[in-house]
């Protein structure tokens, strides 16, 4: 692969943190801050050229991720712990590069990604301190339903009835590696995994799964909703987006593996 | 006691969270918005008379509180549980209170602290989602070097080499319970408890602690400083303030014990 005046290009990968709070999303568009445009803006001053970064997924506005994932194709040779570093002096500082390595010329960010991790925090208190973090939710939730409804989200499922209308996806099914709640340190956290993610989905799902935790749903009513007969008016509010962040995405070994955040035991710890 | 009409009165303890970034620290003062200000502007709506609350400590500007402590007097007679929801509703976003007691009218929430736990968290990569709660110091640190410092703070020790010149205090002797440092996620974490802290005492502490990580003073340099020979300017830097959070009050428990956060799992987790 070349790129402009015929020096061989490399394609790189990115792994970024950011607070999701600043921006109106991951994607360029006209109006607002969007993370891929900070991004590119940055690399342009850095790298002298123009370059588009592709990044794994569309994080809604205010969403955050401890390990999204981009790449960029460039001809600048820049040695990679020195863009690393140049890169993080530039970048505003609600976004971060925790990471950059060199992949094989057909890594795709968004298309070889095999699988991503979600997680939803609900706080049934206010958190001045986690504000942006979490969904406040005052009402107490049944927990134990909660996760009885989890049960069904397993394996090849269809989504329609959790997923944005409009623009419409290619299809609606979407295998679930794992799904669960926890109650953590006051905390109600949902995790999932799947192969791919839906527009909204993870919001709708834990919208509706509250309409569960309130007893306005029963578990049953909830798994008959992961069906092609199911329509989106059936499902639950969409949750704000505050309380949502991507933990990481897979790779294969090939591609650099599966994305880290800035230290692998901060995952567990602070988000 | 009584307040103005001749009905009872009642001293109340109220414990506070706070993300210190929006406030220019705790005390009432001409400029800037503080969180003493907004706590009596929340109380006096809500009481319908005006209270003054008086805070365990002056947090400085941008340092945070998981749980903070005050009181007040007041002869309106709401219940606790209305007033606590009440509060909380009249808040702003970045205060809340975690709960409010009834106490003896000799409760104090300065004078009757039998100590205080401040700590403060060091990142040596840029956090974009904690970027408020830590100092951002990329230059190695030895820990261990820092770890034997830490080891002379010890009992009964003079501190005017780690306070700020003015206003003076009473005297400089501090009794420290307990100081240490430990890596946590990636994270350097110092935790320091005393029967009382001088100004800017933990943040003049950690930026000495640093001086120590870089090589620039040993540890036996160090613990010289703690002494009624030593000057301030033989002293690190003031560490900046939103890598300092106050984590709890001690008091007996006749006034309630120790101050908690929302939850109390919360405190080992989220900050």
């Amino acid at each position: 692969m070349t790129i402009l005046d015929g020096t061989p290009a490399r394609t790189l990968r990115l792994d970024l943190e950011y607070d999701g709070s600043g921006f109106v999303g991951w994607q360029s568009q006209a109006k607002g801050r969007t993370v891929q445009q900070e991004l590119q803006k940055a690399l342009r001053r850095l790298l002298q050229q123009e370059v588009t970064p592709m990044g794994a997924g569309r994080t809604d506005a205010g969403t955050h991720a401890v390990a999204q994932v981009a790449h960029f194709h460039t001809n600048n040779g820049m040695a990679l712990d020195r863009l690393l570093r140049g890169l993080n002096a530039l970048l505003p500082e609600d976004l971060s590069a925790t990471s950059v390595v060199s992949v094989p010329d057909d890594f795709h960010a968004r298309f070889s990604a095999q699988g991503k991790r979600y997680r939803y925090r609900i706080s049934p208190v206010r958190v001045p301190l986690d504000r942006h973090r979490v969904w406040t939710f005052f009402r107490p939730l049944d927990l134990q339903a909660m996760e009885r409804a989890a049960e069904s989200l397993r394996g090849r499922l269809d989504f329609r009835a959790f997923c944005k209308a409009l623009p419409p996806p290619d299809h609606f099914e979407c295998h679930i590696e794992a799904a669960h709640w926890q109650q953590r340190g006051g905390e109600l956290v949902f995790e999932v995994e799947a192969n791919r993610f839906l527009r909204h989905m993870v919001r709708i799902l834990v919208g509706t799964f509250v309409e569960v935790g309130l007893g306005k749903m029963t578990p049953e009513d909830f798994s008959k909703l992961l069906s092609a007969d199911a329509v989106r008016s059936q499902g639950g509010q969409t949750a704000p987006a505050c309380g949502l962040c991507l933990m990481y995405i897979n790779y294969e070994e090939s591609y650099g593996g599966r994305s880290a955040s800035s230290c692998g035991q901060r995952l567990e710890r602070l988000t």
